[in-house]
């Protein structure tokens, strides 16, 4: 008989069991953040590993071979900008069929390559196969914290102001090759305003404000008029095609790679912030264990986990 | 028109043009060796990644899911023996299909954390994601030099006597799925002989041979009899269903994860080794840039690379 296995059950039986196939003292934070913190020597490195596979996270009938690059090195960097770090290299593993033509594979190396450059985060290695069915393609990020501390998902503070880092929704409209990861922005708000938790928009608002909560031990109530302040323009033109509400895109599409952020200060008392770095507020960070959204009139309604699900 | 894509021109051209791409001072080797070696404040780092396929690198009706753990890590173990490095921490990246049973999962879990465990190299975080046709696992290790200045396989000099670290071929009856990554051999005979030149024999020998003398910008001779005594038992076995001879295992199977060194020292002064540490001349590295075997009779023959190809 075959089991289902959901995306948090097995997460959580792979970290159990990986704890019990040992840690180490090297290991500040392991399994369960956007990246790893590991202590060698003296130094503090973060790492962590995305993959991309064709048909599920790009399809070649709608994205160039650039883009695919682009995105495989620009989600491990958008990990980066989660824990405030700052890139060091890559390795890329590359795994392709016999059908895959060599100007797809060099259009995906040009890609990764241009990202590698504006984001001076050097492919130093990796790995290529032919032989696979699909292209896929997985990006491991060294990073280092270089005067900031990390930034974890686990410390969300009741109280703690929600915002994010940009409108959301509709990135398969086209942002989800194109974003840009907010590492420059992550680390202003780092090292300028009381960040107690970070995560990038990977999954969507409501499954990574979820991670979020969990980690941290805490709720969340995310306000209705507030939200409809961060709904993107390709959420409303998704949204003509899907026959469900913008604001449905905002909090549910995943991909849009915004940071969500805990922060320790309201709206009113933000400083002026650079011109590249916005901050739109969505909630606060409440006591209990539910994510609610919440609308003018008080009405409160819990939040379903509807983001993306990797099984 | 599809042009044709041999690695070594890929392996050339990635190279090429990630380096385009930028490299950053933090960068002490980067593509083209077993792993990267990076600095990171005053600290030395290595990072490599290693992808394995199903179909290509394991089938899982001959193998068992606990094996193919074992061997994604291993492999990545294995770069780290390479380059003499001591593991750090690891992390996965995980692809399957609708059709892979939890169980089969839950078995590669198990292995990873079984070799995790012997090797000190926690799994620390990754990917997963349901919906690839194949099951893709890829693996990237952080390791650091702890002492031991990490060897390139780009050292050889004229001179050097050629040895590997155990006998060869046959790997796909077993060994494959079941080796014993080569790190604390490596790091033993690194600091305690002149080992100029390193490399693990995942492609075969006479591949491997290769990538080291054109690393190195030299040639190599292979004796004949010294290969007769390295032959393993499977590659005699297997030559019993291949019709080529044992030798032929021995010089071109892939996958039995022994090191091939370039160590200025010559058999009749090396000190006595511990008995876990094996050294097996196979011959010596010459000048010029060609890859021969040489029989008792002193007859040259130019070594084919018939090793295991990527594409």
């Amino acid at each position: 008989m075959r089991r289902a296995m959901d995306e948090l059950t097995f997460i959580k039986w792979i970290k159990d069991h990986l704890e019990c196939g040992g840690t180490t003292e090297a290991v500040t934070q392991g399994i369960g953040d956007d990246m790893a913190v590991l202590t060698v020597g003296r130094q503090t490195v973060l790492l962590g590993s995305d993959m991309l596979v064709e048909g599920v996270h790009f399809d070649l009938g709608r994205t160039t071979p650039e883009q695919v690059g682009h995105k495989a090195l620009g989600v491990c960097l958008s990990d980066c900008a989660a824990m405030a770090a700052k890139p060091v290299a890559a390795v890329v593993s590359f795994a392709k069929a016999k059908t895959h033509s060599v100007t797809v594979v060099e259009g995906i190396y040009r890609g990764l390559a241009q990202t590698a450059k504006t984001f001076d985060c050097p492919v130093v290695g990796g790995d290529s196969c032919g032989g696979s069915k699909d292209l896929v393609i997985d990006v491991a990020v060294l990073a280092v914290p270089d005067g900031i501390t990390p930034v974890l998902r686990g410390g969300a503070r009741v109280g703690d102001t929600l915002y994010v880092t940009g409108p959301l929704g509709g990135s398969i409209l086209g942002r989800h090759v194109a974003f840009t990861p907010c590492i420059s922005q992550a680390r202003y708000l780092a090292s300028h305003l009381p960040v107690h938790a970070m995560i990038d928009i990977s999954d969507g608002l409501s499954t990574d404000l979820c991670h979020m909560c969990r980690a941290s031990g805490c709720g969340a109530e995310i306000e209705r008029d507030l939200l409809s302040g961060v709904i993107s323009p390709a959420a409303v033109e998704r949204s003509k095609s899907t026959a469900r509400e913008p604001l449905e895109h905002a909090l549910h599409d995943g991909e849009d790679f915004e940071l969500l952020l805990a922060v320790g200060m309201t709206p009113e008392h933000l400083p002026t912030l650079p011109q590249d770095v916005v901050l739109l507020p969505v909630g606060q960070v409440t006591d209990g264990n539910t994510v609610c959204i919440i609308d003018a009139a008080g009405v409160r309604v819990e939040l379903p986990e509807k983001g993306y699900r990797h099984f």
